[in-house]
């Protein structure tokens, strides 16, 4: 199962896509899509759905997962980092993809075991449970990390389903089951 | 020339089609999309992406322009405004039309004249600016109304390419350049 995942921005949206084989993890590509620091609202938009819509004809994921957003001090961020993510939403539901969505404290608990992890411990978590040769950027770090935290999250719901009713305690380590 | 007017939401987005035809405005179509009130943001984004997708098949307009958008004084209201906007812009861009964008003060003052005109001024505007048979509901009344806006807008640049460098004092009387 290919997942993709996305952690949107107005000026940079972060894209990672992963391979899920049985309980292994294969990285398969990440990066950014750019849309600058100016012009008109319309066009940036235009660039972010563009962008995703060859990232999902690329390497034909069967799923998606993006970030819950921050809610920012400034309303005005705010407003344009939500146009940003609903435009990277309108590329995935546009190709007729599961949009699941994560927030930054439930990605953080997934990948580094803990819901307080500071970006360079996402990134370095990202790097070994992908076995990348290096720290990816910071943007493309919480993009995997969104596809990471959704396929562990599979492992969790296919776990639940052979439980027995009424059993719970699933308990999360670096990003595994355990 | 076609305009298709956008007034953007995520339980309701209220679009207006108008055709130009000189110094005159022709009313098409009016009307809008609604999402429900619950359920996950995603499949809520494609209604509005579909919904403003059909809209665009069906009428054909040549531009498009869309409400810009208040920021709420609660911000989570403001983010699911934002992801609702950029939806019905990723459509309009997706079709290749042009986006422009009017504030709401604009669009009151091109269609009633002042800038702090009441919502049933604009709706009453409207419907005596297309020559309808009654009051059209608020959200496709804003709808038109931006569309009214833009088309007034045309009206402003076509006049201002034509007069002496120099020269300006525009002035605008419900809705249309005198």
């Amino acid at each position: 199962m290919i997942i993709l995942g996305i952690d949107p921005g107005l000026r940079t949206t972060g894209f990672g896509v992963i391979e899920k084989q049985g309980a292994k993890l294969r990285y398969i590509a990440s990066g950014t899509i750019k849309t600058g620091q100016e012009g008109a609202l319309p066009p940036r938009l235009k660039v972010i759905l563009a962008g995703v819509a060859e990232i999902v004809s690329t390497y034909q994921p069967h799923c998606a997962a993006i970030e819950k957003v921050f809610v920012n001090v400034n309303p005005h961020s705010t407003l344009l980092l939500g146009q940003a993510r609903g435009a990277a939403i309108s590329a995935l539901v546009s190709a007729d993809l599961d949009v699941a969505e994560y927030s930054p404290t439930q990605i953080k608990q997934s990948v580094v075991g803990t819901g307080k992890a500071a970006k360079p411990q996402v990134q370095d978590m990202v790097s070994r449970l992908l076995q990348l040769p290096g720290l990816p950027g910071t943007d493309a770090a919480d993009a995997l990390g969104v596809a990471i935290c959704h396929a562990n999250s599979h492992d969790a719901l296919a776990l639940i389903g052979a439980m027995a009713p009424g059993m719970d305690g699933l308990r999360m380590k670096r990003g595994r089951l355990v």
